[in-house]
């Protein structure tokens, strides 16, 4: 067996090779895998009844949870869902290959900036084996390759749908050895030491995976670990508007990042806004953890106190914390100091309010007047969601296919040596833009 | 005196309360600082003769070589030249609130991806002192506060110019705080420690300075310590031009990093190309260090044996190794293992071959038919230059006052849900791209 050192070793060797692709080769590669994955059905079913027969053995199994067990099944639809999400992703644009910039140097002397694949990313994800065509096309179609670790309750299925993409992209002409698949906990060890190998790693599952392998490596890390969304309701809000966000932020998905999870209230607006919010968090079943001023305006209300750990908790169930607070420099220093600069919204009418909130919220994304929950690469529009990002570097927010690029500068000219721009009879720079395309 | 998290805690402060100001009040605060350092000339001229005297006192002083002493001195004209370089600034565009992207999701829903400053930066520097007003100017322009460590030799003279900047810019209204200053080696191991309170490490000085910052901390790193570059003539290359380029990249200033190591030549034009490259580097100074195929060739000419480790150094010195190489894909094969991604050039007349390099060549800048001595922050028109970046991510290449900048989403909406587009009667989201402005 190899070494996960030789296996990113082939993993590069097949990125650098990639680079000659053209769009439409990675596409009917990608209409390939489709193919194989409907026609090879059967295999992948049988293989993800071992997994489910495993998990379910009274003696040995994993003890999972209805809802593990659930994610884990594969049903025929499911196996539907997983070859359109590839098909999906060739109907999306080539993320690399395209000129971000050109300027003209000086006649004949073009500078083309153009986006490219990054190299060999490392995927470790726990969530459902669906997944996996997902990821291996997102790579594909931005011509990187990738060295992937599943959930070891699903590894006969993961397996199965690795080895059919495998091939049907080899036959489809993809330099075999761009996707490569590791099975432990100790290759995901050694995969996180190779920084001389690995360029990305993007982990996509619980906080405890993220934060482990954040704080276990050197390469760049792409994710989140914490998502502590806030909503503010300033003294000039639409109180009908601000009751149907916060609600909707709250409550239409609690158990993901983008949902809030602290309610901030101006206080002159507070005793007006705060008993209709708390009767529509109440009919929704949301716990209400308070500070004494909200806790003396909704006496009705069945509340707790909050506690200092409340404002930095990520419940990621009905329950919110609320605060009223002096107004918007308030807010904006209680979100810088708490949150997790992932997602935050205000509420208001007066544009300038808005614009002091969503400049000096230091956050990946920040809502006016909207719901928190629209942070999200379908909703953005970006396609296929790699993830959220709250690094400030690379990729910040919802990150899709063209989180999966960097960039290279190109310069073509004609025969220049600097030496001719410089001295007594120096050439100048023109540095016009231009609109040219490489 | 503060620890280096408390300055890094104060640098945060300001820069969050910077995110008020306005392109105008950072140009005035810079015009400031300009005429302060014009002002306080002795002051700066004072402190620098200080630090001249310590390290050439016979007995304790710090043994400079003429080079680091000249580098040293502050002449009027150097302090002439540092106002400039503040003033230059001033009359860039502002690198951040630039929107990016606009994309309407709906009616009243429109997403703006908005360039914002990153942080708190961590600038260690070794050169001249005169390089304290262009980092602070470049991080002021851009809404970042730094904290900056200097050489030790020239402590009394950063010190003294910290101080006009400190004070010129709390006088213009910049929020105080934004710039610290740290001086000690202790100190420099203690903020490579604060991941949680700096953003982003920018070194600036020897490779072994590079290496160490890039082995020593968490906090992503700016800048690259390698630059081993290449130039390739092809087989179908015009050989004057080959010969221009070659010279020019290999001995207008060899110590600098994007100056070529290695040239490598297509067999079937060495015979031709090589005597004459080989006789205008001979009359230049140049040693060649050859491989077998291009001793054979260059028989007249005195050369010595290329070793294996040759491939791989950065002599930054008039010495070169060359290669004969059967063409193209084995020039591509050999620069992406031995280079180290910073900047290569092939020289040819053939458009496809050209194609194949740029695109398979896995480096920050890529050449066809000029210099690599073009990759330059200047050069390319980026205005002022932070560096230079072998990173995959964030900046790549030269980098300008952009690759200061981060982004973040804005969504501006009329109070909807997200539950609004879900179900059998959603709205439809229409992801159109807008040319509007946040």
């Amino acid at each position: 067996m190899k070494t996960v050192e030789e296996k990113a070793t082939v993993a590069r060797k097949a990125f650098l090779a990639s680079a000659g692709l053209k769009t439409d080769d990675k596409n009917k590669a990608l209409s390939a895998i489709a193919n194989a994955l409907n026609q090879k059905r059967r295999e992948v079913t049988e293989a993800n009844k071992r997994d489910v027969e495993e998990a379910m053995n009274a003696e040995t199994g994993l003890k999972l949870s209805d809802a593990m067990l659930a994610r884990l099944k594969l049903s025929d639809e499911k196996i539907d869902g997983m070859i359109e999400s590839v098909e999906a992703v060739a109907g999306l644009p080539d993320p690399a290959g395209r000129t971000l910039e050109a300027r003209e140097l000086d006649k004949d002397l073009t500078l083309y900036k153009v986006s490219t694949p990054i190299g060999v990313v490392g995927f470790i994800f726990e969530s459902r084996p669906d997944a996996v065509p997902q990821i291996a096309s997102i790579c594909l179609k931005s011509g990187n390759s990738v060295v992937m670790k599943g959930g070891s309750e699903a590894l006969n299925t993961t397996k199965a749908i690795y080895n059919i993409v495998k091939e049907a992209s080899a036959k489809a002409g993809i330099p075999s050895g761009w996707i490569q698949m590791i099975e432990s906990r100790e290759e995901v060890e050694e995969m996180l030491k190779l920084s001389e190998h690995i360029d990305l790693i993007i982990p996509r599952g619980s906080k405890k995976l993220v934060k482990y392998v954040q704080n276990n490596t050197k390469i760049p890390v792409l994710g989140h670990s914490d998502g502590v969304c806030h909503a503010y309701v300033d003294r000039e809000a639409n109180i009908e508007a601000a009751v149907k966000v916060c609600l909707d932020a709250k409550t239409q998905y609690p158990a993901v990042c983008n949902a809030i999870e602290t309610l901030l209230v101006d206080e002159r607006i507070a005793a007006k806004f705060l008993p209709k919010m708390a009767a529509e968090y109440s009919k929704a079943g949301v716990e209400l953890r308070v500070d004494d001023k909200t806790h003396a305006i909704l006496r009705g209300f069945k509340t707790k106190k909050a506690t200092e750990r409340d404002w930095s908790t990520e419940y990621n169930n009905l329950i919110i914390s609320i605060k009223t607070v002096s107004g918007v420099q308030e807010a904006i220093e209680h979100i810088n100091h708490y949150g997790s600069h992932h997602t935050d919204a205000i509420m208001t009418e007066n544009k300038e309010t808005a614009r002091k909130f969503l400049k000096q919220v230091d956050s990946s994304s920040v809502m006016h007047n909207c719901s928190t929950r629209f942070a999200d690469g379908y909703r953005y529009g970006l396609g296929a969601e790699v993830g959220i990002s709250t690094n400030k570097f690379h990729a910040r927010g919802p990150v899709g296919l063209e989180g999966m690029t960097t960039y290279k500068y190109i310069l073509e000219g004609n025969g220049q040596a600097v030496a001719e721009y410089i001295g007594p009879n120096a050439r100048k720079y023109t540095h016009r833009k231009t609109n040219k395309s490489w």
